[in-house]
């Protein structure tokens, strides 16, 4: 499947890369797919996305490799990131903790943390305590001072009220 | 100026983050102004970007205290990151790297260099010759190994032909 050219005559490798994720709503979707969402009715209740946008992101996202759609044994698709979609962790990461830095006055909602040591990763994805680079599946994202668990009225929401490790299935009745 | 808000019902700190950088073009326009593009002219003729749309991500980006707009001696308006508009860098530099990585057959079109040791940097930002995590006032920016010189058409693009420190204005003409 031929991939959109939104940005004609932009030849440059950032303009490729926002003709995959640059449309509205496919970064949500992937940060959620970090979170460990893999459901389409998952991710529509979490993001609170028009199920057309929602299916004609995943469809872009499955012909571009980021996603693969896999069927489980109960009849459902599943999607679940590619080792190419894992490479768009530090975009998402990044874009995050500038989010973090000037738009949440409570704090962070969200805080990362290397699962070995439970030390919180700076900005950069590195860990504060062990200073190594902690890669996407060794990181747990568990509740920041500006969460407000209360608020939380979805599956995916209440399973982020406790830490969970990234990309590993989140539990959601 | 009340700043949009696009993701209804998403109060984390991404979706707050889109809601300034999000749009079409725009991190693209941020891209050129870590270039050293300053001129409203400049970036329409290097991103072939229609002026109404320039105009207005211009003023998105100036409300949202990314760029600060100031009139040059000549009459003219320069737009020129913040330093809230510098902390974008980690994710215009990881969203380029994503795309270096797997839409550059011939290798990347410009590639960033430690300007101190001229060592290139790790997707990370970091020099691969002294490790140090490197600001991007002191990155370069160099023609790489998928860059076809010849296919410049504007003046930004021409200059870019060459080894460029981020940030420092781009001479046009």
């Amino acid at each position: 499947m031929a991939l959109p050219h939104d940005y004609a005559g932009q030849v440059c490798s950032l303009a490729r890369a926002l003709e995959i994720v640059g449309e509205r709503w496919t970064l949500l979707i992937l940060r959620d797919a970090f979170y460990g969402v893999r459901r389409f009715g998952d991710f529509a209740a979490h993001l609170g996305i028009p199920r057309a946008v929602l299916s004609d992101r995943l469809k872009t996202l499955t012909a571009a490799g980021v996603l693969e759609r896999t069927p489980t044994a109960q009849g459902r698709d599943e999607y679940r990131l590619t080792t190419k979609g894992e490479s768009l962790w530090p975009a998402v990461r990044a874009l995050t903790a500038w989010g973090d830095e000037h738009y949440a006055p409570d704090g962070p909602r969200r805080v990362l943390r290397h699962a070995a040591d439970d030390a919180p990763l700076d900005t950069d994805g590195h860990c504060t305590a062990c200073g190594a680079k902690i890669p996407v599946r060794d990181t747990v994202v568990a509740p920041g001072p500006g969460l407000h668990p209360a608020t939380a009225t979805d599956p995916v929401g209440a399973a982020l009220n406790h830490a969970h490790r990234l990309l590993k299935p989140l539990h959601t009745g």
